[in-house]
């Protein structure tokens, strides 16, 4: 859609201090190389935001962020929208079999995220860290030591399953996926230093996965950018000491 | 796909003495009145989901039930089985806009049923609810005083802004995103029936189209049916009595 001539440019709605969620979607539109624009970053602030959850103000409310728009299109859901993008910009394969297996793996990945967050949000979203970190250090404990094992076990595996394809996870190319496993990786090095330094020999295949994502031109110009904002503790990767392994 | 004559038919792969999230699955298989084969609850048994989930077997090997086989296809993930049965179907309209919700609007049910779960296992998925039953019940208690009601108003002002519409969520016509409205309404009353019963008069179009889902003629047939498994405390739902509001 263009507009006074201006070209379609993509708006991202996402909290404008922290990786969170919005950092999947942050990667592939900085590995696609199309403009756009991270709202609450600018001028604007949480204005918009705050509209778009005004849930009785659009046909098509989303529940939270991240959620972008395309032209007239808004589309929410992490994984709707890399679906979306991925369809659009070569970041997914055509076929119908290669795009289920990939959104498969979105959501998979989804999951692992959504638990990382959890480790140390387990018994509410509104309340502080602070006053669940007993609950948290119980539910890390697992985390660490079934949750995460299981996987990144089993993402190792797909990667194997696909080996002799350029090393990619769903296709022989780079896909959304890659991303978000590079992204996954980073945020769990992140939260939990020591458990990752242990375990990652179990895993070559992803972390050498992760290197190739943080080496293509566009992903390596993006993490040195102020446009990548360090992780820190109001996001869904949390580095507390008390809740990685100790040494 | 044919095979010596034979008409394809669908296999579900769950396990099979629980709704679980097997069950979004099943009232879309029912609601288009497809044959399939629940595999776990015949003369197979558990064998085969054993197979599927022997990660080094498969090109795509699913990391969890539900995965629906469709002649050489097999998907894994709740909402990626539904966004595929809802297109060959007729169970979600083809319009890309309209495509995109119903797949947000099915990842947010999704991520209400996790925390749905979540709520009696707030510790860990490997160990027993008794075990974590106090953090259970601060759990459920913000889940009870918060997220349900945050998730189910967003839901019904969904549907209010779709109304003059059939009292669908999504479209005129009923889509997967109703049969899973539906269930997730099911699950919640049977969990917290006091919770419910004094809440729902906050919803009453999501109770109203809960109701229509039901009296669907082909739901109806298999509510009662022994096809219809009861929910229990094995399944994401679990009614027990410390975890609802007191009256």
């Amino acid at each position: 859609m263009t507009s006074g001539g201006r070209v379609e440019r993509y708006i991202l709605y996402y909290w404008p201090t922290i990786q969170g969620r919005g950092e999947f979607v942050r990667l592939a539109l900085e590995e696609a190389g199309v403009p756009y624009e991270d709202v609450a970053r600018g001028r604007q602030g949480m204005g918009p935001i705050e509209q778009l959850l005004d849930w009785e103000q659009a046909l098509h409310p989303p529940f939270a962020p991240p959620v972008l728009r395309a032209g007239e299109l808004l589309i929410g859901q992490t994984a709707n929208i890399l679906q979306f993008l991925g369809a659009r910009h070569g970041l997914a394969p055509r076929a119908l079999e290669a795009r289920l297996w990939c959104n498969q793996l979105q959501l998979t990945i989804a999951d692992a995220v959504a638990e990382a967050h959890d480790a140390h949000h387990p018994i509410s979203v509104n309340s502080y860290y602070e006053d669940q970190k007993k609950a948290a250090i119980a539910r890390t404990r697992d985390f660490r030591n079934h949750r995460i094992p299981k996987f990144l076990g089993y993402f190792e595996q797909v990667l194997e399953n696909n080996a002799g394809r350029g090393g990619w996870a769903a296709s022989s190319k780079l896909t959304y996926v890659d991303l978000s496993m590079f992204q996954l990786v980073a945020g769990l090095r992140y939260a939990y230093p020591n458990t990752m330094k242990r375990l990652q020999r179990h895993w070559p295949r992803l972390i050498a996965l992760h290197d190739m994502v943080a080496a293509r031109p566009r992903i390596a110009a993006y993490l040195k950018s102020k446009r990548r904002m360090p992780f820190n503790e109001d996001g869904i990767f949390r580095h507390y000491i008390e809740l990685d392994e100790q040494v």
